[in-house]
């Protein structure tokens, strides 16, 4: 039986936009896994609330339920240990590394610049939740968040680690993308299905690496619905 | 034959004082290898010149010369192969990560605080080389680079990611230490032993770890002579 994995969309359902649910379905075509996707929004609690939580992904393999991106990559290298995503305690242990490098230097800044965008490609039901859960976290609201300029310089500084591997390598994780690649790209799947903006000039080797990744595992990436592709969807 | 590593020293020979030769010095520590020490300068290229470069680290083991902190942690594993720094092909590439982390993302902020103290530990026959090489590559005075509250807050900025992982392990590496720590821990080192500068508060995780971390390997750290336990040696 396919795996099902419950992902967040917007107002128009082929909009997939989590960086979370995008990490996991890198995963899941790395491991050339079939998984129906099925559509949720943040207020849909209870279409999820069997997984004992309200966030997505939600990955149901069978009787088995597996929540939060990083667990769920840590479930699919047991169960499908062909093609490992993490590797061995030492790998998995730098793996951690990329996943707070990516939500806490990276996704700052990334946010900054996408967060009207982000509030545009939100379903009408749900913008009420996700204004008042961001401004709550963040401690200001949403139009004070938003400041592209500001966004972009703080994204250019904390990507210079990634420039500087990704000048020597094409891949974080060597000669062919792989579970720290994963980690990080979630983040510009997230920006690039909401948002026209260019979040890195296309001399920057972190550019290079965003095409390569959108082309890997039969396009995953490259073919994902985008505001921009959507008629009237994206404002000016 | 013991190994040999010709080691930055400063005006006091004992103040040790490089990141790269910190990194050397606790990746030896950790594989248990006994060293002696050769302190340099600066401008004593013709003494390193049988390297055919002209910085240190550089390591001398029977025949074999080895420079450049990385390809010293790659020379000691393939030598050495008990108790690994940087492991299989995965958990190599994900090292390679922690040393642009640490040269592009964590030293600026360092540099832009302690430049003044690294100025006044310099052997005075090395200041106006100290100078003009660092004036060159950055673009600016070392009065101009000196700007302490800059780059402590950029510092901070930049430790997010090593706050995240630290929260929850001791270790970038684990439950022990290994090439990933050291990779990172010799930019603190670099600090320590030149600067009074508190770079991190005592209630960061990051300063947990800089704590486990100066009591490794027998305090191959805590042990470090710093400009502060000279006599006079520290201005103010």
């Amino acid at each position: 039986m396919a795996l099902q994995m419950y992902e967040l969309s917007g107002r128009d359902e082929r909009l997939r936009f989590s960086p979370y649910c995008w990490r996991v379905r890198y995963a899941l075509a790395h491991k050339g896994l079939e998984c129906d996707f099925i559509p949720w929004r943040f207020t849909q609690k209870e279409a999820i609330a069997f997984s004992g939580q309200g966030k997505v992904p939600v990955l149901v393999d069978g009787e088995t339920t597996v929540t939060d991106s990083y667990e769920i990559f840590r479930y699919l290298d047991r169960e499908y240990p062909d093609k490992p995503l993490l590797g061995d305690d030492t790998a998995e242990s730098r793996a951690r590394f990329f996943k707070f490098y990516s939500e806490r230097a990276l996704a700052p800044g990334i946010l900054r610049t996408i967060v009207m965008d982000l509030f545009n490609v939100v379903h009408p039901d749900d913008q009420a939740y996700f204004r008042e859960t961001r401004e709550k976290a963040l401690g200001r609201s949403l139009e004070e968040m938003h400041a592209p300029s500001k966004g972009l310089s703080a994204l250019d500084a904390a990507l210079e680690p990634l420039r500087g591997r990704l000048e020597e390598a094409d891949f974080l994780d060597g000669e062919a993308p792989g579970g720290a690649d994963y980690m990080v790209f979630g983040h510009f799947m997230w920006a690039r299905c909401v948002s026209a903006a260019d979040l890195v000039s296309n001399a920057d080797p972190v550019y290079a690496w965003i095409e390569r990744m959108l082309d890997q595992h039969g396009g995953v990436g490259r073919n994902a619905t985008r505001i921009v592709d959507i008629e009237g969807g994206y404002p000016g």
